[in-house]
């Protein structure tokens, strides 16, 4: 499994992701989920991939061939960031029906990816999509402003209390970081190292603010202990259940 | 759906259940999840349930028809809360098998039921266990000192952060009610009214504190308010993100 997430908000967009994948309990390994590609003063354009590890590297790979190649259409081409999401749907469901149909190797077998695309393209404002493993999209919306992919249940709630689209970017990252933080204490095959990126709208620069915090980072220790400190306390301040009590029989 | 949870402290058992059911968007409904069994001074449960609700109801009426008709085994007749659950687990395998197999009116109809039974009998310290549909069960143990059923995952980092066995009896009743309200806000298919009942350790009285909150009772929006302005308050005092950000190419 996996957890990524990405926030649009006005200043620009929040990329989060963890770096465990799995096949079975014994086939544990670290992959960076984030890919950046960048144009300085044209675009700017980051990748979070979620699902099967096989057919997200076969679409990283395939984005990276066809620049070389200079194809008839890559993310240089592109003219809004939903092309590039449409190109990637198109690629991930080309690659998935490789293994599936009648050369499926097993029964159970799921080559299904996911993706979130977020960027920017020149004169264009910042966009963020979810690219579904069936090839189409979605985008995030004022009033659902975030979206999540691989294990995303377990982070959601401090996201629904938190972000707004005016939320100052340190606090969505900080978000970010604590519902993931939520999810890897609850799920096993999400795991550091986390990775986290700001593009800041218009910026349209390959410059981003950027870190990566692996296990035993002190950052990331020091943020478990304040929260779960502030989390009490936010507990201690709550109304007191004494007005609501009834006694039974 | 549905979200029940129940918690082992050192001062007893906190149970909580919202209310909602649902067969179908359009086949929302309002019923208590939460059912007391009680004789003075000798014995205490509650039962919560989720899942298919035709099983769950069977199962509690047959409860109430084994004890009037005073079968060789029933509720009053159980040495130990293990000998409870087991008895549960059976009625609800047998009740299941009459809508399954050959009978089974459609591919994809899951009869499953889903409990937790907590309480105490004279004799014993309280006990608290989760019976799977399957008909086997778990209990709670002290380094996970809750047990949840239905809609579990938005709920669940909350409780990982506050619950302890030492976690005052009040305390853990609100952190059981900010585990639901994070369900709620999340997943349509769980709603209020929401029951919450503390059993004290020892007491094996029927009286317990008890209390019921419809949608619009004062104290949930009171809570859900305070909720909100106090997670935004330990999100400003987290450590600054300052130290840990690089700036990359």
């Amino acid at each position: 499994m996996t957890y990524c997430l990405a926030i649009t908000l006005n200043e620009g967009l929040v990329f989060c992701s963890d770096s465990r994948t799995n096949a079975g309990a014994d086939r544990v390994s670290t992959y960076s989920k984030m890919h950046r590609f960048s144009v300085p003063f044209d675009r700017s354009l980051i990748l979070l991939t979620a699902g099967n590890l096989a057919t997200s590297q076969a679409v990283v790979a395939q984005i990276q061939r066809d620049l070389e190649e200079e194809t008839e259409f890559n993310l240089l081409k592109a003219k809004y960031v939903s092309e590039v999401a449409d190109y990637i749907g198109k690629m991930s469901v080309r690659e998935q029906s490789k293994h599936t149909g009648d050369n499926a190797p097993m029964a159970g077998f799921d080559a299904g990816a996911t993706f979130i695309l977020g960027g920017q393209i020149k004169g264009h404002a910042p966009e963020l999509y979810m690219i579904y493993p069936e090839g189409n999209h979605i985008t995030a919306s004022e009033q659902h402003p975030y979206l999540q992919i691989g294990e995303t249940k377990y982070g959601k709630p401090i996201l629904d209390r938190i972000i707004r689209p005016d939320t100052p970017y340190e606090t969505a990252m900080r978000c970010a970081l604590v519902s993931m933080d939520s999810t890897i204490r609850s799920n096993a095959t999400v795991g550091p190292p986390l990775e986290c990126l700001f593009y800041r709208a218009d910026s349209l620069q390959p410059q981003a603010q950027y870190f990566k915090l692996d296990e035993h980072h002190p950052y990331l220790a020091r943020l478990r202990q304040s929260w779960d400190d502030n989390i009490r306390q936010a507990f201690d301040n709550l109304p007191s259940l004494s007005e609501v009590f009834e006694t039974v029989k």
